[in-house]
């Protein structure tokens, strides 16, 4: 038997459990003709994409074990789990992940009841699958993930299957140009296999259907050497499929060594649902979108249908491929490479399994000197930035700092006297911190940071993507996939713990005064607390010191998506290290220097989050303290948002009482919140305070004007709060008339000022905390 | 003077002007030496990008006039506006729009003035800025909207600058296979100029540092006929521009007239800051990425800065460009075209000028006959696509239906007997409905649908976007700018109203149970609800009859957008066409026939929002009223979600009295709702009711299962509905243990029957409403 038959059989074996899987019941051997009751009766499950996954699969196998390589496989057509499925119970992973799903007739047929089945498994490639990292549940992402997994993994090469549908959308057509981050010395490979069967889910796809040189062109462009294989007959694809994958791990070897530049690709081109019906019902379905999914859908009760579906399973020579006990035969399994080289088992899939901690500088070193609680003042991100830079020095290939050319704009600079920005294109003498192997990604693409960075986690390294906070929610779709991600491999006891995912959104709302309204949007947080409990978390540090505590916190953790929400102009400081590591543990307190209820209950509290509305309102409570010194008014900071939620609904949530202890029961509330302000309700509202509870936030008015006008125009200015406490203490509403005429009056001169100006009044921008 | 010399003087112009607008409180012509109290304290712009947006600005107005062409101009580096406000000004429109702003020197005083300054004008092309209809504040969405634009608006050249920074993203990357959506014949014409000035805001751009020839290639690959006009000598520069502008419309006329099948583009290569200042403080400026912005920073401080700024003003030689009057002389004016053909005052870009209401063929001609309330069942969008069919064919140059592949999948298929799907590539015999000037836009990109129907909006046209629910979210950020713009536009006197933007999420949450956990996700609409009352409405229309009236109502609108999220599984009829139309108008109402409170007061609200929640609180309404006949319940099915809101929030908002009467003030309610189920309590905290508000929804529970185990999952299904009336009506608690435990038996049996058997029990598949 020659390598190519061997080759044959391991496909035609894998398209034979695909189909099982979709459409069997029982009778997994076809032991006796296929009666109505061996069929499922809901059929689910995408067969359209899966021979060509299948075949892909079957050749790098036969790569892997002749050379020995290392190689992960992620299948753009996500929809396509039954070719992976397939695969990873033809190498065993499956049934060494799942005994009960045994390599044997019986475990054969659990693995076809199972698929898509209710308490069974999804019918994608989801975690559930040994050898996943990718579901492609949402397409797009594949080749980013793909890149991540390469990054500081030299001697990898990550076999990336991208359908044509996938193609068409923009973070793939993107994704092509990372080719110019990769560092042939420190990062491993990428083998993209552009897989062109023609149709996405009803019509043909762009790439299948412009001119091929067009297509080579496009390659070539994007910096890549093109190989086509395109064709129908088996024998013939096997030895062209086979000859181009020795021609491109030859043309590998060159790029790593450095004698050529570009990486190859392969353009697959077969018909989709090859192998399978070619019609039905009198119209064609092989090599059309009619195989998208389930090419013959009335199985059961269509006796010349199930008749099809025998004859297209035994078309496979099944008894050609398993023994009488359902065992795969040697002959199948002669290109499955050993161990941790199955794809379906490679631990760089299973991220956590080769996971390290970071090494952690201390970050207490970098804390800002607070002698005085918001006496002076600093640039939180500034701060933390040279903390990064030691974090990088530490960990110098596993962890990188992912951004959309932000990073000095977001003043994180100091990382680049210990790095470059990965860069592998032209650089000039004008340059500055450019080269190969930089620790910091910058792109212009928020999916492309996204991306990389889920893939670079997911094969167990850590990282940090910063990101002006409006624009963050370009990738709100990808983050919901990567949360669900995380939930379900939760779940899934083999599946290892992986760093968490880190945003620092800077550059925030109420500091793009300058950029104007087209960049103001704080609603990120509102898609992440969508997200289940058990996996994502979000924090408003007031200022540096409390941002140093929060980010080494975050970096520690696994398995969470973490939202940091911190700016980058300067915001006074308000606590020393040791008060902030205590104030974020806690992850709310009271600022008792800014209070005045001496300890006891008071008449108003103002709570905060973020730090331009922490700074109001610690105005306003100076303001408060000067006009009202009988006042009793106290004030509580929060760093961590899912504090607030009921302990029902949040491990970090607290329990009524505290709340309570915190809040009062029953006495006015004034929360002045960096984000949308119903997001404060939607967290509290089953909370006894919550009647009392009035929120300030961001409410869509904006504009390029002054930082202070900005925090004006959403009421979230301190004489707006000073005027929110007026009307809301019931005591003080008759005899404060005189106050809150001053604060309108204030507010009106402070507009005057700006608009005469340009700039806000000198004791709004040198204020600080006067007590 | 030579053409060329015309095109010099009014680039010099508009970059004086520019670099007036960025710095420039007074002495707008130099008339004085300029003094520290003539420059702006804080200085906001970008003139990077300022010199190159006004080099194609200067060079187009010569075609036009030459050619009398119909242009329009995008700037994809929107925050150039110094550019396109200064266009603007120099034909005379922004003088139109706004007389205060003068085409003189007092005028051109205010002109600088306001730029960036509080209470003035924002710094991007934002909506106040005539010409302008693409912001460019988020990157990436420049050349979808150019498409957009050019769709059905034959004779129309859209000039489309895209940034080297902006061609990073994703939506960009895949924006260039728009032009296998265009038809030659009934579309107009996209003239893409990249922009390579070299750098993003810190960083080279990809595109400007790769090997020439490799960019030739991708650009052919993309389908284009690229010219490459690169240098920095100006005189050399103007000469290369106009001859390759004059080749590149020869070439497109070759392409209107079907002798060519490839649209010419431009790589245009010069210095980012082009004629700016060359070295500041010993570092290299021009040409770099410290141009990006401010290239002088100090110029109020700094005697030095200060002196090149008037010296690089002078550079122009504005005594030869203004008159001392301020107003341009002849010369910088002689290319500038006439009326409607200045591009600033092209009536395609302000949108609401062309605007024709839709033909609307009656609705109720497709009603769903409905004599008993939920006799029968539908499929809601399939009812919708056989009204679609028609708005289609009465509509044949006016309106597009836009979607990622799934207007079949989400039933709308009766369309394809009016429309093609648009297609300009290679066509198959196996092909079915793809044709040029298609009315169906299918690729499987939400970002292209999303950019394609707002440049198609924006220019006066009409559309629907249809679309997965869960993956909508890919669009969430294009969806906040296309919001903020409205928001914007409505403020604007001169802006036009321009028809919705209207959303249909189809194969929603509900009914992925096929497809799996990482297809479920009803967010969006609290993206949406974020957004400014004024231009968001959200509609969850129970059954056929509704959405056909919903979508109605949708099409005729101005200004908003509109979210509609409909089931393509058959579901209920509930109501007659008449019924439908009065429940939408009201927006929420009570469901007679379902209810047993006889009017009267009830004993338990049953509120439900999204067709499959509505038809499991009715089955929970039959199950009640089987088993407990005595028990009082109302139910109220919402369309209008924003009706929940108070009327101070919304303007679909009802008052406090109205509410009580629909849901009482102190009865409990069960609100069983489509999405997650904290966006009710939100819409809903300050209402008399809300401490007895108990709102079931999705919780982010689900994989591969059935619909109604789906729906168990998350307790929205029948059986825990009337656990939750068990446990909150309180005199039931006590003596209904019975058939609370009849319930959970009812779903450990529907569970166990689809762990069996892979489908729902058959009394829940053919369940209808029994009374």
């Amino acid at each position: 038997m020659t390598s190519l038959d061997r080759i044959d059989a391991y496909w035609r074996a894998a398209n034979y459990l695909s189909v099982g899987q979709i459409y069997l019941l029982d009778n997994p051997l076809l032991t006796e003709p296929l009666r109505p009751e061996h069929i499922k009766p809901r059929l689910l499950g995408h067969w359209g994409t899966t021979p060509g996954l299948n075949f892909c699969f079957a050749h790098l196998n036969r790569v892997i074990a002749e050379r020995d390589q290392d190689m992960i496989y992620i299948a753009g057509p996500g929809h396509g789990g039954p070719a992976a499925v397939a695969h990873a119970w033809l190498e065993g992973t499956y049934s060494d992940r799942y005994p009960e799903v045994s390599q044997d007739a019986d475990g054969m047929r659990r693995l076809f009841r199972q698929f898509s089945f209710p308490g069974g498994i999804p019918s994608h490639v989801a975690p559930e699958v040994p050898g996943s990292m990718h579901e492609g549940g949402e397409l797009g992402y594949s080749l980013a993930h793909a890149f991540g997994a390469a990054f500081d993994n030299p001697g990898l090469v990550v076999a990336c299957v991208v359908g044509d549908g996938e193609a068409e959308t923009g973070p793939l057509a993107a994704s092509w140009h990372s080719n110019k981050f990769l560092d042939p010395a420190r990062d491993g490979v990428v083998l993209p296999i552009l897989h062109l069967n023609g149709y996405k889910i009803a019509n043909p796809t762009v790439l299948a259907r412009i001119p091929e040189e067009d297509l080579v062109k496009l390659m070539e462009g994007y910096g890549y050497r093109p190989h086509v294989v395109a064709g129908d007959d088996p024998a013939q694809m096997h030895a062209l499929m086979a000859r181009t994958l020795d021609t491109v791990f030859e043309q590998i070897t060159d790029y790593r060594e450095g004698r050529d530049g570009r990486l190859p690709m392969i353009v697959l081109r077969t018909p989709k649902g090859w192998t399978g019906p070619k019609t039905v019902d009198g119209l064609p379905v092989e090599g059309t979108w009619r195989s998208h999914q389930v090419p013959l859908s009335a199985v059961r009760d269509n006796d010349e249908h199930r008749a099809m579906l025998e004859e297209w399973m035994r078309s496979y020579r099944p008894q050609e491929l398993f023994d009488a006990d359902g065992r795969p035969v040697p002959e199948v399994l002669g290109t499955v490479p050993e161990g941790g080289r199955r794809m379906s088992a490679n631990a760089h899939v299973n991220g956590g399994e080769v996971l390290r901690p970071l090494v952690l500088p201390d970050f207490r070193k970098y804390a800002v000197q607070v002698d005085k609680p918001a006496g002076g003042s600093s640039e939180p991100t500034k701060v933390l930035g040279a903390w990064l830079r030691e974090v990088i020095e530490a960990n110098p290939r596993t962890f990188r700092l992912m951004g959309p050319d932000e990073t000095a704009s977001n003043r994180l600079s100091a990382v680049f006297e210990a790095t470059d920005r990965a860069w592998n294109a032209q650089v000039l003498p004008t340059d500055e911190h450019l080269g190969a192997g930089g620790r910091v990604m910058e792109v212009l693409s928020e999916h492309l940071c996204q991306g990389w960075l889920e893939g670079y986690l997911l094969t167990g390294r850590h990282g940090l993507f910063n990101c002006y906070e409006a624009f963050i929610h370009i990738v709100d779709a990808m983050f919901n996939q990567h949360a669900k991600w995380l939930q379900s491999s939760k779940k899934i006891p083999w599946r290892r713990p992986v760093a968490s995912l880190n945003y620092l959104l800077s550059s925030h709302v109420w500091r793009q005064d300058h950029n104007g309204f087209s960049h103001q949007d704080p609603g990120f947080l509102d898609v992440v607390v969508n997200k289940k409990a058990s996996v994502v978390r979000v924090y408003l540090p007031p200022d540096a010191n409390t941002l140093l505590s929060t980010a080494d916190h975050c970096l520690r953790s696994r398995d969470y998506v973490n939202v940091i929400v911190a700016g980058k102009q300067p915001v006074l400081d308000l606590m020393s290290m040791e008060e902030a590591v205590a104030h974020c543990t806690r992850g709310l307190g009271v600022l008792e220097w800014a209070c005045t209820d001496a300890g006891a209950e008071p008449d108003v509290v103002l709570a905060c989050a973020g730090d331009v509305p922490t700074l109001e309102t610690l105005a306003a409570a100076a303001l408060l303290r000067e006009h009202l010194p009988e006042l009793r008014v106290r004030v509580v900071n929060v760093v961590d948002l899912m504090r607030l939620q009921p302990a029902s609904e949040h491990p970090h949530g607290m329990s009524d009482a505290e709340f309570d202890t915190l809040f009062t029961a029953d006495k006015p509330i004034i929360f002045n919140f960096h984000g949308y302000p119903w997001l404060i309700h939607r967290l509290t509202y089953r909370r006894n305070g919550h009647d009392n509870l009035h929120v300030r936030g961001y409410k869509e008015e904006g504009t390029t004007t002054t930082p202070f006008d900005m925090a004006m125009l959403n009421d979230i200015d301190r004489y707006h709060l000073v005027m929110d406490v007026i009307d809301r203490v019931p005591h003080l509403a008759g005899r404060t008339a005189h106050l809150r005429q001053r604060m309108v009056d204030a507010r009106l001169r402070a507009r005057a000022h700006t608009r005469e100006f340009g700039e806000d009044p000198a004791e709004i921008r040198d204020w600080s905390w006067p007590y």
